[in-house]
């Protein structure tokens, strides 16, 4: 089985360290390939953001190989929606990934990540599925400043912990880290938080390996999109928009 | 005033005739700024579609001359929350301006449309504006063939008189003409249908001038997203995401 | 075009000060015509003061000379939806304007009031348009005795820019100043609050604006009352629920 | 104990078929005062008309010798929410006790009437408790045409039995027949359908019963609107509204 | 007329204070006879004793003599929804009488009980109604540690009457001292606390006396499981499900 | 990795047939662990022997031998939440995971079973994840008598077929065979409509493998119910709610 992880930022390290968790929480024989997106934004972090990312991230679904199962890579789910309609294998989103395993967890859940910029955009993906009766909210600290992504989960440790800690005490059952950055907070912080954690990454991976193989999506299916002819677009999802593949 | 009406399909005509039904229906000394889709699709008619055809659009908004608010001309608005987030003027959604517009005129509203391909993409706006409950559906000809959309108001004309008169039957008070291809169809069908009908890019304009001039945006809202540094875009776009306009 | 500017409130200055808010926020040649209720209350403060001033409020409309749209000048709306029902003109709600204006402008919204008594008959108004969802609440100060409603919008400056600052704090993108005695606080306050202020009379008349002239009400529509007779009511809404007009 | 029947409908043979039905349903010793509307309508059918009734019916409540529950006894319960505010007694309204005698007596219900008329008033009593989730539907004959209200109940008999025959079918295991008109209906039904009956004026007669000598409405509680001075009104109304009673 | 109290909790003093209580508040000539769960808990207090004790009220309602009508003793209501499925005669749950007689006395509600581990219980109850936009929360003292039930509510009187007190100051018109150790709470503070008190005994045997002799439930309903063999059901059930009896 | 299939039915052979297509969904080297109720019923079909059968399921569980995951094999998920508290590996429901992976899957979804029989249960459970606007109903026949269920999916296959195809047409993008006796369907029809079609069991032990190894549910989490003394139940489940195990 094959599983692809499109990465709508650029970062290329945070990736790197997605796939490795990913490719440590499928079982043997399932491949991870992952590709970083070759232009847009090093961390999205806004819905405007997203609209363009989520472009981007068609574009490489598109010219990705052929694969099983797709992970849109960045909490948020950009483009979700539209791959799913576009293309004739699962997409999984990493929120919606998240959100679907937390409430198979428990009852209430919370949303913890590092800065407030990013809340107004996952509460979309909470909204998006309806939860927003089980979700305690997006907790963050108070600072808008703009981080330092790539290490924020070792920099903002305590302060994120302590978040955690907080919001539990306010009856959250199960608590998601969101965001790319904080890949691994979950398990660093398994013992430290009395609630149950979620790592994104991987609930998606999970979730991917979950579809893939079920659910089969006819090419007959009328939800399908008919056939557009397009101008301007990457070649590769021109293509697939016209159904010449 | 100046008020863009940006239309993120590619055909000029249906820009034209719907700039005439704008123009006409703002007051003297309001001008309409028409711009049309550099790239991307004729005619948008998916979810997949309007994912491209937003970041297009918030290119051509990037691109656009100083205005006092923006029209997104495609029922569905593509990039409208993202606009709204990245601008410093109002944008107005045309399905979203048709919605707002038919739940203050009356109690259940329904859109009729000429093609069951939409129906998915414009239940998302009624959806996304939690109108789900005043609602009674998108109505439409089973027919699920691809259309020429630039004369269906004339060549569908009596289905869809039907379809309202039916919808009206079943107590819809306000209907909604759903679809560019459709613009002008209410004021023609005013003495058919017992019920209030609402025509897109009329609710659109006036919208786009009822929030021209109030609600100013301004640039310290905390809500507005930090610069960021882009690659590969739009060069007007880039610099409106970098805050250097 | 005449709009007609209807306070269900007996007090004239109100009236007058909103008229004058209003005239200024429509194009040239559009007539704001202001009428006072003739009995009721001062100043309306509650879901039973609103059940009573929205009978005397279809009076108002019943006897005003013909207008293209009428305004129910009361942050609360009382009479709404009636009005709608049995007019064949465009009804208007300030409450109603303002919370579609501001959902037209950014995420999430709050309202700003001087005097908790009005919070249960303002989120009335927010539940009864399903927009629960996206208001953070009504916010005002402590204090529930009765105020001199005249001059809150001064007296109360500096408490209501607190208020409105600690909200956009905590995610409001757009604030609405609740209530006829707070008309003009949002332009006075525009440059001390980090987020999009919305005033509930120039929302009003802008909405009033944009509904005149489209959405046609027919009289063979079906959701117009059956001619009814009755009993010991003013009498031009009695001619007008007999329709004998 | 002492209940107050308030008809807001001005037909005093309604009533006193509402009074007789209501007293054979409560405990001996237990009286029920009924008072018919002394203005408006001989039978409410719309909004606008609940809203002109529902003022009217302050008035009677206001009038009204001392009780320990009163009765809004028309369906769609005019006035109701004003009046809990207003007055120190419980106010049962004649919809919504059936509607929540419904909810506790099966899980899904569906409202029969004798016109289509009814529907949105009816649809918005549902929609004000939030139930339409388990609604099925207002369920009416077509015909839109005024009817004799008097006698509806025996001329369209075989006609409202058919309807609740097939909303059974569809799902509904509670079935109100609504609308004064309607009172004993559920009773000469109870042998002919397969489902729950509910009569609306035996729920609202037993949960005023219920209401009554519990959740004592104290005068200091917060929620009681704060004296005010009104012009023009009934003189019992506004003793109540000035506190001076 | 004959009301059974099944308290699905083991503890007969609960049952006898709540026989009691039930006694005083039904009009002379209704017997209300009470039964204690022959095994299960002290006192239920989590969803999966729920589940478990549901399942032995389910045996106590098919044991017991003839009633017009049953109360499930516990707020929490465990076991409600499939005992009206089985039974036919009406059942009425504490919580969700208590919720239904709250949400008819006032705008918004809270619930105060004497330990958080009951908040995800109670607060499925309110879910399970669709009153979450009515009620405030389910207000609790931080103590987690178990407490001696029997005597609660003389023990935390003080602290329970100021979380009253500071729900009705945030806008509760209406709270509920939820949990059977509670009975006789709402009275007792009735002069302390500015709002509207609901003692949910008081609202479920008001309700069960409401809903005996109206809304019969006839064996044909469609709504009736069909007759099923079970293995190992305490005798009076397996007839029950069986429909032997 | 070992996963718990729990039959709350008593039918050894449908536990057998969808042990075998569970093992067939898992990664080499997972073992399914099938049981089968040991008392209840044959195959429960109502809200009233699922109360039953979820009190027999957790006794289930907690005899059941050390597992990673477990799943509650009755689509209805009898016994769920209050396991999910109980326990301290991950729990599944059969109905909650086809209905989580449907919605990963496309926009709307309908579940189709062999009888009306299942429509409140199954309506119920997907009102518990709040996803009734996602969802186009329970379609069935329309045949009210009991069928013989172990072999429904062959003798009613046109029947389902049909009914599976309609759906699509009226617009859902994914179809659920519900219902362990229609086990294998989903495989058996795919090429013969035209949406995506989920298996609920191979749903269900794919995220039973996915939530097992993540989200680990510490003993100090809050949410976990206090040791509790119990009288007269199964002895491995009383010693897990004691806390002695």
């Amino acid at each position: 089985m094959r599983i692809l992880l499109a990465n709508p930022n650029m970062t290329r390290a945070m990736t790197d360290s997605m796939a490795l968790l990913a490719t440590a929480a499928v079982p043997p024989g399932t491949e991870v390939i992952a590709r970083t997106a070759p232009r847009g934004f090093p961390y999205i972090s806004s819905l405007a953001e997203a609209q363009i990312a989520g472009a981007i991230c068609l574009e490489m679904l598109a010219e990705a190989p052929p694969v099983d199962a797709a992970i849109i890579a960045a909490f948020g789910d950009p483009g979700l929606v539209a791959a799913r309609e576009l293309f004739d294998f699962p997409v999984v989103g990493m929120a919606e990934a998240a959100i679907l395993t937390a409430v198979q967890l428990g009852g209430r859940f919370a949303i913890v990540t590092f800065t407030p910029a990013m809340t107004p955009w996952y509460m979309a993906s909470v909204a998006a599925l309806g939860m927003g009766a089980r979700c305690l909210g997006v907790i963050t600290p108070d600072d808008r400043q703009a981080v330092q992504v790539g290490d924020v989960a070792h920099t903002r440790r305590a302060a994120l912990r302590d978040l955690a800690l907080g919001v539990a005490e306010q009856g959250a059952e199960v608590i998601i880290f969101g965001g790319a950055p904080l890949a691994g907070l979950a398990q660093d912080l398994v013992d430290d938080v009395p609630a149950i954690l979620v790592d994104p990454i991987k609930a998606a991976v999970r979730q991917a390996y979950a579809l893939a193989g079920q659910g089969a999506r006819p090419k007959s299916r009328l939800a399908r999109p008919l056939a557009k002819h397009s101008t301007g677009l990457a070649p590769a999802l021109a293509r697939r928009i016209a159904r010449e593949d």
